[in-house]
């Protein structure tokens, strides 16, 4: 074959394989999003209609990865949870590291008019993403606890923030005013100065979103009239506490592992994909 | 700082930063485009609007990320070098990876319309990535070469198989003919069967495209009368042979490193940036 | 300072960290050990006096890496557990196998002659090694199985092989002898014809070595005559299966980690390392 | 087989190669050499004796590894330059770097008697390492002149320090007469109060050492008195600056690589071998 001369550039290639049954997070970023909100006027602090459109795109990734169990997104950032036992691709981190990006990516520029259908993609919005390995479940759970602690901080830092530059101040007077604060400084603030109850803001900025697939039982009828229940996954957005135990024992299913040890280093068969829906008389 | 607690999560980011002094190449690759194509009614062999789609998402890399400094792309598959001397994102692989992954498929969504405009996109078109680096500037040559007889053979064989199947033939049976055929073969079923000229072909679908930063003369006149030549940098888009040496001996700016190698390892400085502009009189 | 010129190349270094949290693996395995054991006339299928020193080789690099809290060695192999909270040289594999493989090789050659006083020694006995992370103690004791299950079936092969050789067959006919066998075949071989219960070799040969930091208690008595038990950490080895719960539920000890999550991610303080004797009445 | 409920473990070994084509360094680090060369009463500043053996446990290493084409040493530390086709063990780090450092360091163990023959080994001298690619010839000489630098910088400052220390002074005091000083007035301070002139000193303390294969020209006789002359690789120690190209145009054939690019990538054949001797009329 006359390629052949030139084809041990392959060899160049190295492996990139992430170590197997780790949790593996994928963190995608939003680049130069300062710039990008400001080219389509994103609404200070937070504008809904874009974290709906970065929601709609975690959802879209959810739906074609199957090894995705669950995602978390808070301003421009999602974080993507495949199961310890994936092995889509032989877990190598450029491939699963390029899909998720790319379908994120193009996500987002795809559903741009549907979430602002009067706004036009001045250029498309980019994401840069790192792949990285937790090997135990409450070190997973540590992780996902650090994002939504940052929400929180974040967001009640910007909305002291822009509430204090609406009122008139410069941002570096507002920046001047906040720095240093605590929590209930900022809440008092909020609260005295602009009649804000900090907890009653939307939950959506306060906590983040959470996408993953939800077990919900279905009751329908058979032709004979006799009533059926089913259990069945549905995809959902929602925007719940996650570093209390709370959520994860009232969902076990997301993070559970049903296979065992030796099937986990091998990719599963597609009988051992989990059947979740089940008849109830 | 409340978020302390679980910031230790930090540490299980893994270092990726590719091997100084290399070339990088990143490869995207559509994913699962034998189903793409047929749900979008691309012509075969080739589809000529579809790669000046993707033709036109890699202008926007090279456009975006000033140490690409060459680009060839042949189906759904493109490669973009990265210069030698890179620093950016202190050259870690996945940055690196996610952000022309990232581009090339938001652009990809993006510029569908301008170049289907009587075909609605059905569903994103994805891409997987990796990243390469190459040692030395003959290696480099090597891997584009490889690439370049890569889509001679594959347009040759597709472009027989096509007719074949055009003139009646199942897929089965045009494998069957072409299993194990010599080049000479395969022209000459062409020309004999379908009085068709390989290499009257277009170039495109030949050699595939290179996209790179041309250096071109501009001449212009000041107001007093007098001629101005002005050398500028402008982004094209050709066919060319790039595995003999005619091309790179044409362009040698392309490849070529100005910096001094202690500078290398370090950020450019904005002021050590190519200044490629000069005033001839 | 003069040498800045030339420091840019401290940037080729790579940063190879092994993941947080994780059991570190350090294998050590004999390079041309069928040939060393020939030139130094090793009995077969075992010598027992070079297992004792493979043993203390490895008690020698236990007594020297305090994060080294289990060994289990077999043949010319042996297996170093490294506890899943080490931050010892930030948890560089390069480090930590060189350091190892460093002190392994430089004892064997130490040591050589209190156990083969009459032997000189001919070359360097010389070892390779590798690092490999496990991310649950469960996969841990699986590997460590592995090791196990592989040293039972290859004595219980080499001791047919060589007692078939002793007879007066040559290698080949042993091993076509011997080929496809199943266990019960050969043990029946040793017992009928060589009148050898394998259970009652030496279990050094059977189950292998495992060295580690065994709880023990010490009575002494006071100047007043009183009484004292102590909890005393002494090093040990041992010949036991590994791969039953038995050990591992009699000695909970050794793969225990009493620190809280967020400190393992840290260097230890010396204040946190285990203090492991106390006084009773 | 009954070990297969084991065997899944080794999927968790990972992939280490090294760039090809790219020259690879080994160095090898004195661990806690202060002390050893203390308990060991080593001449300060440099012990001739330990010199001696560092040398020649490196000569041990480039005569067992064929792809170890120049060795350097200063100090407690050695650096092996494997040449950049190199494909032992293809390429991977972990086994490449384990073997250096064991043969290193079990040399060391079995020949200290040799060269301190009054002086009992008290512990182990272990080593650690790293493996590092470097992607040409010109950075890799910039690697080996950083280190002759170091060598140069290192070695004045300590031949001050200890006269100092010798002529009365604490440490401290030595420290502070010296802290920010020049080359110069190093020199100056040797020579006028010490009577040294830095450039008379052995050229084994001012350079390093430096083991490497070299052409040298034998003669011989025929049988019927015919002169015959041969070129013949011979080990040799040298003290030579390696900064400047004089040495390298002098020995071209130790950085060269004769064989073809595409033949680089795949593991040489005995036949490609460089055949080193000829004969002569």
């Amino acid at each position: 074959m006359a390629n052949s001369k030139y084809e041990y550039v392959k060899g160049f290639e190295q492996n990139d394989s992430l170590l197997p049954q780790t949790w593996i997070v994928i963190q995608v970023d939003g680049r130069g999003f300062t710039r990008f909100s400001q080219a389509h006027a994103f609404k200070k602090p937070n504008d809904m209609q874009a974290l709906f459109l970065m929601n709609d795109c975690a959802k879209a990734v959810l739906e074609d990865i199957s090894d995705v169990v669950f995602c978390y997104g808070v301003s421009d950032e999602y974080s993507f949870v495949l199961r310890r036992t994936c092995t889509l691709y032989q877990r190598h981190a450029s491939k699963l590291l390029s899909l998720v990006v790319s379908l994120f990516s193009a996500s987002y520029a795809m559903k741009w008019t549907q979430f602002f259908p009067e706004t036009e993609l001045q250029y498309a919005a980019t994401f840069d993403g790192r792949a990285v390995c937790y090997p135990s479940e409450s070190i997973l759970r540590d992780y996902l606890s650090w994002r939504q602690v940052d929400c929180h901080i974040n967001n009640q830092y910007n909305t002291c923030f822009w509430k204090l530059v609406e009122s008139g101040m410069s941002t570096t007077e507002a920046q001047d005013t906040l720095k240093g604060t605590t929590a209930d400084v900022k809440n008092n603030l909020l609260f005295e100065k602009f009649n804000i109850n900090y907890n009653n803001l939307p939950q959506i900025f306060r906590k983040g979103s959470i996408v993953y697939r939800k077990q919900v039982e279905e009751v329908g009828k058979k032709e004979n009239g006799e009533v059926i229940k089913r259990l069945r996954m549905r995809i959902v957005v929602e925007h719940e506490d996650i570093i209390r135990d709370g959520f994860w024992t009232a969902h076990p299913y997301i993070l559970s592992v049903a296979r065992s040890k030796q099937q986990q280093a091998h990719p599963p068969s597609p009988a051992a994909k989990p059947q979740l829906s089940l008849s109830l008389r």
